[in-house]
C-alpha cells in the first residue's frame, strides 16, 4: 500500500475543517504547478459545490468592507465562506499589504470562514491560477460561497474577473476612479455594478452616470442587464439587496445557454493551457533542455546564436 | 529555390524603410504565434541596435506628451525612433483609445519615427509579448531608440517594465495617484522618477515624497540610485536633462555586472516560455488533443470527466 503523501493527508485535514491545513495546502499548490495539477485533481470529486463572486474596484471604493459584511450575511444564512483577498505588493517588502485585513479579525476567529491573502507579485503561472486553485480548495473544503476580492484596477483584475460565477464591480461617488476603470476595461466585466458610500454627494449622479454608459455598449438582446446598486457597507446598508442581486443573477447562469458557452470556453481554456504546460515540462525534463540552454544562455546572451533558431531547433528535434 | 513568404517579403521591406511593411509584420506577428517565432528568428541578426526606454506612469501625468518630446529631441539628434505606445482598451468598443496620439500627427509625418498603438486586451501570449515583438521589429528597422509607453498602473506595467532598459516613471504633483502606483508596485520599477507638470504647485513637495520613499527600501550598496527629475514637457522643459539621465543609465548598464545578470535571466525565461509554447504546440496537434478535448468538454461541464485527471493521463501517454 502506498503511504499517503503530505497533498493527501492536507487534504484529509482541511475537509475535515483545518483551516491551517487549507492554508498550507494553498501555499503547495502555489509554489509548485506540478503539485497544483495534483492537487487540483485529488480534490475535484469534492468540488463543484461553492458559488464564486467576484468583488473588484478601484483602491478607496470600500470593496474590503462590503466584502466583510457580505461574508457576515452570509454567515447568518448558514453558509461556510471562503474569502480570496488579493492584495497589491508593496513595493519595498515585496509582502501583501494587510492593513485592510485587521479589520477582518472577527472574521478569522469564525471557523465557518476561510481567509488567504495574496500579493500581486510572483504567482507562478500567474496570479489567476492562485486564486483559482485557493477557490478550488476553499471549495473541497465545504465552502457554499467564495468571495475573491481584487484591489487596484488592470489586466488581472479582468483575467480574475473570468473565474468568477459573478462579478461586482465597486465605484464611489465622484468620477475619478471611474474613468480609470473605464480605460482599465473593469466596467464592462460587471454583472452588478455597486456605488459604494451611497451617503455621500453625488451617489446619484454617479449611478446615472454608470447606467448611462453601460447603455452605450448595450447589445438590445442581452440576457442580463447589470443593475446600478447603492450601498453603504460600513452602515450595512443595501448589502442585502447585493446579495439579493447577486441570487438572481446566479439563477440566470443556472438556465442561460450563453452563460453555459462561455463556462465551457473557459473550462476549455483552463484544460487546454494545463495540458500544455504538463506535457512542455514533461518533454523539457527529459531531453535536459534546461541544462542545455544553461550552456548555451552566454553566447546568446553575446548575440553568436540566435536564440529564436535554437528554439525551433530544439523543438523540432524533441518532439519529431 | 523556395519562394520567399510573407514574412520574409515584408522583412525586406520594412527594413528598406516602408513603414507600412513594419506594421503589417507586427499585426502578423501579433496574431500568430508560430508567424511570431519565424519572425523573430528571421529578424534576429538585423537587431540588437536599439535601446529600449520604457515611460510608464498613470493616466494625466502627460506621459504621451513627454515621449513625444523625447522622440522629437532623439529625432534632433539623428536618431531613428520607435514608439510603442499601449492604449488601454475602451470597454464598449474594443478599440484602443487613440485621441492622446493625435496629437502625434507631426511625428507621424516623420520618416525617421515608426509609431504602433497596441490596446490591452486580447494578446495571444500576452500584452508584454505583443510589445517585445513590436520593439524587435523596429530594431531591425534601425530604430536606436524605442519608446515604450504604458498608460495605467497595473501588473501588465510591470511585466512590460521587465523589457526596457531604461524604465521612466511619471508622476505628477499631488501624492493621489502616486499612492496607486506604490500599491500597483509601479515606483520600485522605475530607474528614473519623474515629477512631470513640475510648473503646478506642490511639484518639489511631490519630489521630496519620492526620494524619502525610495530611500525607504534602498539596499546601500545599489549600483544606480534612480533620481528624482523635475519636467514640464508641455514647454519643454527639463526633457533635455531626462535624456542626458537615461544616458548615464545606459552608460551604467553596459559596465555593470548584476544589470549583465538580470538581462540574462530575462533571456532564459524569454527561451524557455518560447520553447514551452513550441513543444506543447507541436505535441497537441500530433496526437489530436483539441480535437479529443472536445469531445469530452460536454462531460467535463457536467463533471462527469475529472479534467485534471485527464490532463494528467493524457500529458503522460503523448509524452512516454
Amino acid at each position: 500500500m502506498e503511504t499517503p503523501g503530505l497533498p493527501d493527508i492536507l487534504i484529509e485535514r482541511a475537509r475535515a475543517g483545518s483551516r491551517r491545513a487549507a492554508a498550507r495546502l494553498i501555499t503547495l499548490a502555489e509554489n509548485d504547478p506540478a503539485q497544483r495539477l495534483e492537487i487540483a485533481r485529488m480534490i475535484y470529486p469534492h468540488t463543484g459545490g461553492a458559488y464564486v463572486i467576484g468583488i473588484t474596484g478601484p483602491p478607496g471604493s470600500g470593496k474590503s468592507t462590503l466584502t466583510d459584511k457580505l461574508a457576515k450575511l452570509l454567515r447568518k444564512r448558514n453558509k461556510t465562506v471562503g474569502i480570496v483577498a488579493v492584495d497589491p505588493s508593496s513595493p519595498f517588502s515585496g509582502g501583501a499589504i494587510l492593513g485592510d485585513r485587521i479589520r477582518m479579525n472577527d472574521l478569522a476567529l469564525d471557523k465557518g470562514v476561510y481567509i488567504r491573502s495574496m500579493g500581486t507579485r510572483g504567482h507562478l503561472g500567474g496570479l489567476s491560477v492562485s486564486v483559482g486553485i485557493a477557490a478550488k480548495i476553499f471549495d473541497a473544503c465545504g465552502c457554499g460561497v467564495i468571495l475573491v476580492e481584487t484591489a487596484g484596477v488592470g489586466q488581472s483584475e479582468v483575467e480574475i474577473a473570468g473565474t468568477a460565477d459573478t462579478t461586482v464591480v465597486v465605484t464611489v461617488p465622484g468620477l475619478g476612479d471611474d474613468i480609470q476603470m473605464i480605460k482599465a476595461g473593469i466596467l464592462e466585466i460587471g454583472d452588478i455594478l455597486v456605488v459604494n458610500k451611497a451617503d455621500r454627494p453625488g451617489a446619484r449622479q454617479t449611478a446615472s452616470t454608470l447606467l448611462a454608459m453601460r447603455q452605450l455598449g448595450e447589445p438590445p438582446d442581452r440576457e442580463w442587464i447589470p443593475p446600478v446598486l447603492l450601498t453603504s457597507a460600513d452602515k450595512d446598508e443595501g448589502v442585502d439587496k447585493l446579495l439579493d442581486c447577486i441570487g438572481a443573477h446566479r439563477v440566470l447562469r443556472q438556465i442561460s445557454r450563453s452563460q453555459r458557452n462561455e463556462r465551457t470556453d473557459r473550462l476549455r481554456e483552463e484544460v487546454l493551457a494545463l495540458l500544455k504546460e504538463k506535457i512542455a515540462d514533461r518533454v523539457l525534463e527529459r531531453h535536459g533542455l534546461p541544462g542545455e540552454l544553461e550552456l548555451v544562455l552566454g553566447d546568446m546572451y553575446d548575440r553568436r546564436i540566435n536564440p529564436y533558431e535554437w528554439v525551433a531547433q530544439k523543438a523540432a528535434s524533441c518532439t519529431r
